[in-house]
């Protein structure tokens, strides 16, 4: 589907669903927000679903409480940063008149829904911002900060090879439009207790490297001795990648039951969804994430190894 | 002077010798580059001084070999990012035909110089980006580069309150002409060494926090034992402030010779720079540092006293 389609789509039908994914962050849930609050402003009824509770970090963004994991029947499903049902955690049973997927990922349409995605895109805030322009719909502050927050959640904050043109023109609109860029930095980035700065020294003192590929990891024990829990995780990513002569970084969370997360950020060109993948993830080029059931020294030789591979198959 | 005064002073005149301060870091670095390739595209010639070293974090931007501590005579002394000779490590003796002042900071015009000063601008690189656009030179790669770091340096990548649209207009623009967003950001925030993450954990162990004043200590000893140099405390000043609730954060190091060097930033509305002309110190409101004479705990203790004036006398 074509930015006029989608926008023509959103015209034509009323009652509509907004769904980000799983572990909601600043992309989904701002999006969400922003386009809901559009469709309000065009005279649409909408409703917000979340399975997961909004982390506390985005509990500022305006309209956040909105979030039901209620499903009310009757609706248009529009997936919000994600393509697939299962991805925004809708059980197999519930009913959608229809359902409209709004992404920037690398995917394919869930079948039987319409799709607006664009993988070159930086953020699917970056797509519902085009939308809200041909909406004919104000910009409003609230709007603003959403998709601000949103924007910046995907590239960095304008740190990432996605950072294009388009998206900075965006953010000085959005500013214009009454966007707080330093407020959304604070709340997102810089609301750390002395308890999460602990983790991460203890997690940072699990450092290891081998090859350009540098692993962190945080334990079950590192987590009971400081009384943290794994959304003050929240970001760890941007250390082990902040090491130089690196290409992969991976940030690992041991979580309940033998379960690790790993999360895995490229440095250079590497195409680290291809690693994800071989362990059953996935997500972009340059960001990517799986899980595994193993001992967190077993998924560090498991990931060194895959890594590796990776890195020689580029030559 | 106004934009096109100073526009037409540089268009007048030939031989400039351009400085930042001493302890130069990326708006006075890329902020020099970029006005020198500019002044030289439109036939001009120019010098660079640096007092001091360009520090290794910097030594990416186009043309920073170009930097001498050399004093060539005949030139006219254009001060970038700072207004006096002695912040720009200019000797006593040394003579220049004429003097210009390019700045953004509150300050005082040097005595007998010519000044171009807008403090409400968030980088003197946003100034230079001004005088190149009416200059009418092409807006290289290297100029795009060098003005995306100064830019990206004082508004911390586009986080802190003084992210205007105009800066956004000036990032999306210079990205366009070549700015590299994520070479500049990896280049500048992620080269770190392992010895440089244990002497960061080391600092964060030292934090102490007292009625929202946050203060984190890296001491000699935290150097040799990681053998860093203070140029690896470059950004440290940022974690501090990633704690809640607080409103001034602090970096102190404890250089030789028992002299503390303290970097202060307001989170909130605390204006740091009046805490830091107490200690004969000086900066913007946002971001302002000092140095005294005293041991770390002495110097602390000198701090805390002095902030919590600063935020009672607030109300």
């Amino acid at each position: 589907m074509s930015l006029p389609e989608v926008v023509s789509y959103l015209r034509k039908d009323d009652n509509f669903l907004l769904t980000g994914h799983v572990n909601p962050e600043g992309d989904a849930i701002g999006s969400s927000l922003a386009l809901a609050e559009a469709l309000s402003g065009i005279g649409k009824k909408t409703a917000l679903y979340s399975r997961d509770p909004i982390p506390g970090l985005y509990r500022f963004l305006p309209g956040w409480e909105g979030f039901s994991s209620d499903l009310p029947p009757g609706h248009i499903l529009i997936l919000m940063d994600c393509s697939r049902r299962e991805r925004a955690g809708i059980p197999a049973g519930a009913a959608f008149r229809k359902t409209l997927v709004i992404d920037h990922h690398e995917t394919e349409c869930e079948p039987g829904s319409v799709c607006f995605i664009d993988s070159r895109s930086p953020a699917t805030g970056m797509l519902v911002y085009e939308i809200i322009k041909k909406l004919d719909v104000d910009l409003t502050k609230k709007m603003a900060m959403n998709l601000y927050a949103a924007i910046s959640t995907d590239t960095g904050i304008f740190r990432y090879d996605n950072t294009t043109p388009e998206s900075l023109d965006a953010a000085a609109e959005l500013v214009r439009a009454g966007a707080e860029p330093a407020l959304i930095s604070e709340k997102v980035y810089e609301t750390w207790t002395r308890e999460r700065m602990t983790l991460l020294c203890l997690g940072l003192g699990s450092l290891e490297v081998r090859d350009g590929i540098a692993i962190m990891a945080v334990s079950r024990e590192m987590f009971e001795k400081t009384g943290t829990t794994i959304e003050d995780t929240e970001h760890f990513t941007i250390f082990p990648r902040m090491l130089k002569d690196i290409k992969v970084a991976a940030f690992m969370t041991e979580l309940d039951r033998g379960v690790v997360k790993t999360s895995l950020r490229s440095k250079g060109d590497v195409n680290v969804r291809e690693i994800a993948e071989k362990f059953g993830g996935g997500g972009h080029r340059r960001a990517s994430g799986y899980r595994v059931s193993a001992s967190l020294q077993r998924a560090k030789e498991m990931l060194f190894k895959a890594a590796a591979e990776a890195l020689r198959s580029r030559g």
